[in-house]
C-alpha cells in the first residue's frame, strides 16, 4: 500500500521502484497495481514501432519535446517514454544510443523514460510492458510513448496495448523490405516517414500508399485478433494517414502531433477509445487466467508423474492427446472436447 | 482408425483428407492422428524461411526436384513441402505464384505439396502446422520441407519444429534490410544466400558473416525458449555456414543438400535431433494442457457472470488479478502464489 501511495503523490522514486517490482513479478508489485489499477485509463498510449534505421528513437525523442514545449504555456502535459528491446543481441548497441540521444528529455521532472528488455519470452514482454504501462497510467503521465526496437509479433502485441500505433518508415528502402513490412502496416494508424529529406521519398511515400489501398478491406484484422473485413473506405473508418518528418530538425512533428489529437478525438467520437481499452482488459484477464490455470496445475501434479506420462510421450508410446488426457482425466473423444 | 490405415498404406487422398480434418481440428483428425502418432519421428524436416522476394519458393522447389533426382538410382526418397503463409494480405498473389511454379513437382506421386493459410491466430496455424507435419511424418515423407512465407513469430515458432532451420537471404538489400533481419539469423542452421548471380553477394555475405560472428555467444538461444549462453566458437556447437545460389538454374542446389545432410548428421551425432525432438513434444504437450485448461475454465464458468466480472473489471472496480481471484478461487497473495 504504501508503494502504490507514494507513486500516487507523484514520488519518482517509488514509481522506478514499482516498475522494477512489476518487471520482476514479485508479490508486492503486483499488489501495489492492483491498487493502483483504478487511477488506470487515463493516459494516450501511443505506439511507436519500424525498422531498425528508421529514426524511431530520434522521433520518440521529438514527439516527447514537442508536448513538454507546446504545453508548458497551457495545461502541463507530462509525457513517459517506454524503449522496448524485445532481446535481439543485435539491437543493445541501438538502444544504448537512444538512452544517450534522449539524455536532454531527463533532465525535466514532467518526464519519464524505461527501457525494457526481455529477459527470455516474447510473452513475457508484452506482460511486463502493460504492467509497466499501468503503473506509468496510474502514476498520471498525460501520454505514454512506448518504442519498439524489432519486428514481429512484439510489435503487433504492443499495438494492441496503444490507443494509437505509429508505424515509421525512412525513404531509400528497396522494393523486398516495403514487403517484409507489409505485416506491420496492418497495425498503423499513421505512418510517418521519417528522414524525408533523403532521396527517394516521392517513391516511398507512393508505395506505401498503394499498399494501403491495397490492403483497406482488411487493415484492421489484427485488432480483434479475428479477420474481420470492414467495408472499404467507409466514412466511420480512420483512413490511415501518411507524415513525412525529419526528426533530427524537427520537420513534421507539430503535423504528426496533430494528427495524433486527431486519431485520438476519432477513437472517443466512435467509441474505440473505449472498446480497444475493454479489449484490452478482456486479453489481459485471459492471459491471467490461463497462467492461473497452469501453475495450478502444475502444483497439483508430481514431478515424477510428469516426467514419466513424458517419456512415454517421446517414446511414442501414448500421443500428445493422450498424455493429456492422462494427466488431466478422460477427454470425451466425440462430443466436442477437443482444442478449438 | 479406417482413415489412419489408409494414411499408413500411402492413399494419397486419405492423407490430403486427414490434412483438412487436422487443419479444422476435429474429433476425427484428432484420433486420426493419435494413432498414427507411433509413426512419427522419422521425417527429416527442413524449416525455410527468409524475407518475400529472396526466392525462398524456388529454392524449395529445387531442393525437392534435387532429392528427387539424386536419389532416384539408390533409395528412392520420398519430399512432402508445406507452404505455411500467416495470412498477411499481401502475401496472397506470391503464394499463387509460388503454386504455380512447383506445378512440374506435381506429377510426381512422391512428391506431397500442400499449402497452409491461418485463420485468425498465428498460434493456431503453427499448431495446425505441427499437426500437418506429423500426419506427412507419419504417412512416410523421407524429407518435409516447410517454408514459410512472412517475418516474426511464425518463424521462430516453425524453427522450432524443423531440425535444419534455413534462413535465406538475397544481396542488394540495404543495411537496414539486415537489421531487421537480424531476429531471424538467431535462428539459422544453414545461411543461404540465393540470387547470387547479382551484384553485391560479396557485400551481403561479409554482413551476414560479421552477424554471424557477432551473435556467436547467444545464437542458440531460441531453441530452449530461455537465453542460454554457449561458448563461443565451441567446437561441438554446429558453426552456421554459408552457401550461395542460384535457384532458378540449380547452382549450389547440390552442395547446399549436402549441407542439409551434415547438419542431419552433426543432430544425430550430438544427440540434438533426440534433444529437439523432446522439446518440441514437451512444448505442444503444454500447449494442450493449456487449451485443455482454458476450455474447461469456460465450461464451468457461467457465461453471465464471467461477463459481470468483466464489466466490473472494465469500470475499474477490481484489478486483473482480483478478477481472476474471483473467478478462480482466492489467489494467496505473499505465498509465491503470482504468475511466473
Amino acid at each position: 500500500m504504501k508503494l502504490a501511495e507514494s507513486v500516487l503523490s507523484g514520488n519518482r522514486l517509488a514509481l522506478s521502484r514499482l516498475i522494477t517490482q512489476v518487471e520482476n513479478n514479485t508479490p508486492e508489485g503486483l499488489e501495489a497495481l492492483g491498487s493502483l489499477f483504478a487511477n488506470t485509463g487515463r493516459a494516450h498510449l501511443i505506439g511507436v514501432t519500424g525498422a531498425p534505421g528508421t529514426g524511431k528513437s530520434s522521433l520518440v525523442n521529438r514527439l516527447a519535446r514537442h508536448y513538454r514545449q507546446v504545453q508548458a504555456g497551457r495545461k502541463d502535459t507530462s509525457v513517459a517514454i517506454i524503449a522496448v528491446d524485445p532481446s535481439s543481441p543485435f539491437s543493445g548497441g541501438a538502444l544504448l544510443g537512444d538512452r544517450i540521444r534522449m539524455r536532454d528529455l531527463s533532465g525535466d521532472p514532467n518526464v519519464f523514460i524505461r527501457s525494457m528488455a526481455s529477459r527470455g519470452s516474447l510473452g513475457g514482454l508484452a506482460r511486463s510492458t502493460s504492467g509497466v504501462v499501468q503503473a506509468l497510467d496510474a502514476a498520471g503521465y498525460d501520454i505514454i510513448l512506448i518504442e519498439t526496437v524489432g519486428a514481429g509479433q512484439a510489435e503487433v502485441d504492443i499495438a494492441r496495448l496503444a490507443h494509437t500505433t505509429l508505424v515509421v518508415e525512412a525513404p531509400g528502402l528497396g522494393d523486398d523490405i516495403q514487403a517484409i513490412k507489409a505485416g506491420i502496416l496492418e497495425i498503423a494508424d499513421i505512418l510517418v516517414i521519417n528522414k524525408a529529406d533523403r532521396p527517394g521519398v516521392e517513391n516511398t511515400e507512393r508505395a506505401l500508399r498503394s499498399m494501403l489501398d491495397l490492403s483497406y478491406p482488411v487493415r484492421r484484422s489484427f485488432r480483434g485478433g479475428n479477420l474481420e473485413k470492414v467495408k472499404a473506405k467507409d466514412e466511420s473508418i480512420w483512413q490511415v494517414p501518411i507524415q513525412r518528418t525529419v526528426a533530427t530538425e524537427g520537420t513534421g512533428i507539430q503535423e504528426l502531433s496533430e494528427l495524433i489529437s486527431r486519431h485520438k478525438a476519432y477513437l472517443v467520437e466512435t467509441n474505440e477509445w473505449e472498446r480497444r481499452d475493454q479489449e484490452r482488459l478482456e486479453s489481459e484477464l485471459e492471459n491471467l487466467i490461463r497462467l492461473t490455470l497452469m501453475r495450478r496445475f502444475r502444483s497439483t501434479v508430481e514431478d515424477d508423474r510428469y516426467r514419466e506420462i513424458v517419456s512415454r510421450l517421446i517414446s511414442r508410446s501414448i500421443s500428445p492427446h493422450q498424455a493429456v488426457a492422462e494427466l488431466l482425466g478422460g477427454l470425451n473423444r466425440g462430443n466436442g472436447d477437443h482444442p478449438v
